[in-house]
């Protein structure tokens, strides 16, 4: 169950308005790695979890504060998008270039479908998408994706900063940025966690490893022309699951054979090599 | 540019034909984490990388070989197919029971659209989407990513392996298990040589870190009830980053106030508060 | 800003396993009316709200509220899941039909994907979109969408109850039967109140109506084969809003001529009538 | 069956060529609530009508005008597009930046894909898609839906009409906004004289209220802080449904536990809290 | 504009109701080749349609036709759901292992979200998408576009065909098989007409082919292993457009070299082979 | 199994960095009709033939020749991308509309996802999409499919290359309207062979035409105003399938009678005209 509270986590109003600085910042709400699939995927998380019960609340914080985070996102493009320029625009283009610029620029939807208000979509108009999130049920697995959720969002984030002047977007930029260090840092103690309790860094661990071709399990084949990728750290040396030598080879191990397909039967209407049985 | 070989890599030959796990299979293919996944994800960051060679050999490298392993799932696919119940199958329902569940349980575009042969798409039939991909620029965001999906991976590989008995695609599978257990190996292995090389485990490491809040970037905000994530690892002594000291905070911090839009340009019809606005 | 607590606001207890519940309510889950559609669109509207305070926090007590819902049937999903037959499938569906029956028609990523968990999609596998909801900006429109969503909810709500035998699960729904009238109630108050308050029916109540083809806003036409259509209350007295008398006409107005579009540039390389111009 | 008979119902001529509104009239076309989208939701819902053959007609006909409406639309963009700068753009942006911000601003679909035609899509590019329609086999709910359609889409019309200057496009809107709100009229007719003849408002009609938890059907749960939302119609008195009274509390009624999920087959490979079952 | 005629092209009655053969014919509604794909390609072609007014009036005519096609397939579909055993379900498919499969192998929304009724989805339930259709404003590639899903859709209903025993059914298919016969029949005349006028079978045949790299435009590059390929029509003597021979070689030509990106700004905190400009 | 060879195809190498041609060449990357489409849609044919091998191994020399020309579409966009004005754009955009005008019609995903590298989407930002593709195990259809699709592939090429003045974008696109030259001749070379083989235009051609309604088989039916129609090549004379004479009716045959659905289970909420019944 979920209590709502009137006051933003973190402040969120821009210096002036900025249609196209609204734009980019929907890539944080709802892009592939933008808050509502932080917030959701932890959500699901939490509710599968059948784990220890300090994930479970661990995954439900975070979860939770993730959904005050797309709040105070939507807010700020809220208000970036007072006062854009969406009266008369033709007229207007035509008499200032800069305008013009911003006509250009801005998402048309956030005049047409929101009335200058946020939309559950990404910085290009994609809808956000449940296809974006995963809660396996594995939380080695899930912790790993949470990390580089992270990774990707701290990066968009750094980005955008990047690209625009606002001083006020700017300052909640620098939040998301400290809790994005706090979550990578949170994802990878719990990583490590699990990867030592666990007793192996290969998910799932609990996998009997005699059922998977062992043999194959260390091997490097080289795909694609040149040798560079040699002289990595996965190319040679103990593996980092402490159970293998990595090898690497020159040329790819080949087992199979060209494979051949049987004709099926003709009320299928396909082409048959075997034309008598069409 | 790329060059294709007849042989298969590793055999691709089921017991018997089976549907659904003809089904089951298409979640490896064109799943959200399935080999068209794996295998775009890795072109595209290779195609993208301006890092060291060694790095874009190897991505390239494990991209090639990753086209390989659609190529054998979607041969085990069609030839699962073959022999499927798929004329006069009302009848066929009616007289057999057992039938009639595997009638009801396949898919049954692969009938209809495919004529017997694999789909781009997963186990319940979504097509593959570009959605589910990532290629940032950034390699340690990106092999994050990589991990991540190798673990779902091998997940996903390892209950299909359960949920079945055919020992023909058992074998494939045990071999795609080591595939991917060498490629969590390869990608953690690299993530470990990236965070030593750029001194920093948190993605982008070459953020200026005095723009960020770090004030608030070790914090632990108890946004649900009960304190069971104090326990965890997350929760006190140095952070992973090594950077800062992990806190945990019984209430979440709150800077900010309860936020009042104002009213926008009337010409948007939106409802406004001030209703002489309007 | 949002805090978690830990009780579920009613229970969310089957009276035994069954996979195939899972996968329906799922409907109510991630589908086009499902939880998550209503908890995302009132959010948005809360956080997009120009309006006066007393919508902005109705709304946002009940967002708070359907996420907590997402949260009871993601429960039960969940519950629903334990025990399903997902070991060695190919030998328990030729033992036992009844067995087939359930395993062929349970959604294989529950199994696969989710380890026995909810899925952010519906009851075929469509993951959840953005595309589902709106937030216009405009309240009574979205009074509106939202007194749709809650009927089309309750209506699928219903449809489950009645094709399940499960008590445990039906307790639940008798839970957001009774939820689904209280807002069916709650938005039609709402609705009715702003209808009055703004002195029409249109949306947008504030369009200058000298602005729109007035002449023709009365006026029924006849497409299609039959005159049933004008024994409606649709089709003569006076309109719902007051301003003008409907009228039924046999067939419909036609002001417009057959297009003729112009050749464009052949440069885009068209098919033009004008060959010369290519 | 249908028939097509070449005059446009209304005019669609713009005064002058101008890709960015025929950007946004994409959405009139291809979005949510768009012209495609009334059309295929009236097509489905009388398809699929079992209710009285009034209704049934009467849907017809307005799915059979919804049809014309897309091909004004469509007809407006195809001439909008018309001398739009599309070749050597390169040059032409450097020379003339208004002509630069229109070459920005246009969507290069219209262009590359359909050759200066009409798109099957948004404002923003997205395509049509079927989720954005419903029929559900019961009138009362299906018409709020109508209703809300209608409200949606002349808002946005509306919209539209304050963003252009171009009168022979402002033409055509003007028509469309007063068939919007006949179609807003005739729904709220159709939906009061169901609720009359069903005698109740909430959605399905049918459903035996004994079977909902009725004691919580009329409970407002305040979920976020504040107590404005007591103040609104829907707090107190009674309910629209005649049923019963509306009561606001300031907490929300607690009757579940938080869940528990037991551990579930190893062989799904997921963290259980139970090691010793993994 | 268009009209609607009450009577079916075609009759649509089932021998007897059954749900899975609903969710087939789902495929031919709503699928990539379905009959919304062809109404709403034709419709869109012929709106843009710059071309002579017999290609345009062509258009149009097949178009309207397939409407119908689509309230035809809705209809079967609407009957082929009645009475299926949709209450109870629970106690059914324990009571008997057939209603068992009938139950499992049905379309779930069929039930909940419809009442029985259509989907404008496809056999699995993916909704219909604007990206399955063009119209590129290029006839030749449209009908060549058009021919595909004329042979795409016969082959599907051939398939269905044969899947089922009822009679009724299979009677709207012969009419849905001999009116593709016709529209293959159709699109290649039309085709060829346009081969013939344009003077090539080159799309777009009016592109200076000057501006191509004509010497490479008839070469086969031998990409994978074997040389089976070079005994095909495509691999020696003449080539269809008559404007060149065809080669076969067995290895490719290049001409590129390896790519070598340069370092970007280090404002996208990319990650850069030179360190020091990160 | 593939092999990836470290040269590119052909050069891919701009004048000059412009990301708004970079947006541009991503339809041609992840566009319905663009080189991923291509490659995936061969592949998945090639995987699935059950045809004679020589169809087979030229199937899969061309889609292994398709991946290569995403590569260099890949690194053209990249390329392209580099030097684009990210930072600091609010002041940009300010002091220079021709830069503002850039900025406002680049792709933001360019650089806030990406780093400055290609994107598997379209030109809009529309993720590249399983649905997008076909293989039916039916190679006439397919090779119907391939036609089409090289056809509009390479009236977008010719689109794009009009609307730039980069030379080395030019001399790329030249490049690939060469090859889709080829691949056009190709594909019409296998159906003319496929077609004589199989002594039938009509796919699938081994459908016995008995079955169908052959008496319909021949008739253009005049649904749309005007009869302009009656003047083409499908309008009269011999069918191109040699088995009929076309006929063109002014008039569409009707043989159905108006669909009138019965009501279905009351327990289904829907609206019936048998009111007793609900």
């Amino acid at each position: 169950m979920f209590k709502h509270q009137k006051e933003l986590q973190f402040e969120a109003k821009p210096d002036r308005p900025d249609p196209i600085v609204a734009k980019y910042l929907q890539e944080l709400i709802g892009g592939q790695y933008g808050e509502m699939s932080v917030a959701m995927q932890y959500l699901f998380q939490g509710w599968s979890c059948r784990g220890e019960e300090k994930y479970k609340d661990m995954i439900m914080d975070i979860a939770t504060e993730e959904i005050g985070h797309v709040e105070m996102l939507a807010t700020m493009v809220a208000r970036l998008l007072e006062d854009a320029p969406i009266a008369d625009q033709q007229a207007a283009m035509q008499a200032n270039p800069t305008v013009g610029a911003i006509i250009s620029g801005m998402n048309p939807q956030h005049a047409i479908v929101a009335g200058l208000g946020p939309r559950p979509a990404d910085s290009v108009g994609n809808p956000w998408s449940g296809a974006y999130i995963i809660a396996s049920g594995n939380l080695l697995a899930d912790f790993r994706a949470n990390l580089n959720a992270e990774s990707q969002g701290r990066l968009q984030v750094a980005r955008i900063y990047e690209m625009i002047d606002d001083q006020g977007v700017k300052d909640l930029l620098s939040v998301l940025l400290a809790r994005d260090s706090y979550h990578q840092n949170l994802w990878a103690s719990a990583v490590k966690e699990l990867e030592e309790k666990e007793g192996s860094m290969l998910v799932p661990t609990t996998f009997p490893r005699d059922k998977e071709r062992k043999d194959i399990a260390y091997d490097f084949y080289n795909f694609s022309q040149g040798d560079e990728s040699s002289t990595g750290p996965w190319a040679s040396g103990e593996a980092l699951d402490g159970e293998g030598e990595y090898h690497w080879y020159d040329e790819p191990k080949v087992e199979g054979s060209a494979p051949n397909l049987k004709p099926v039967s003709p009320k299928m209407y396909g082409t048959s090599e075997n034309k008598s049985e069409i």
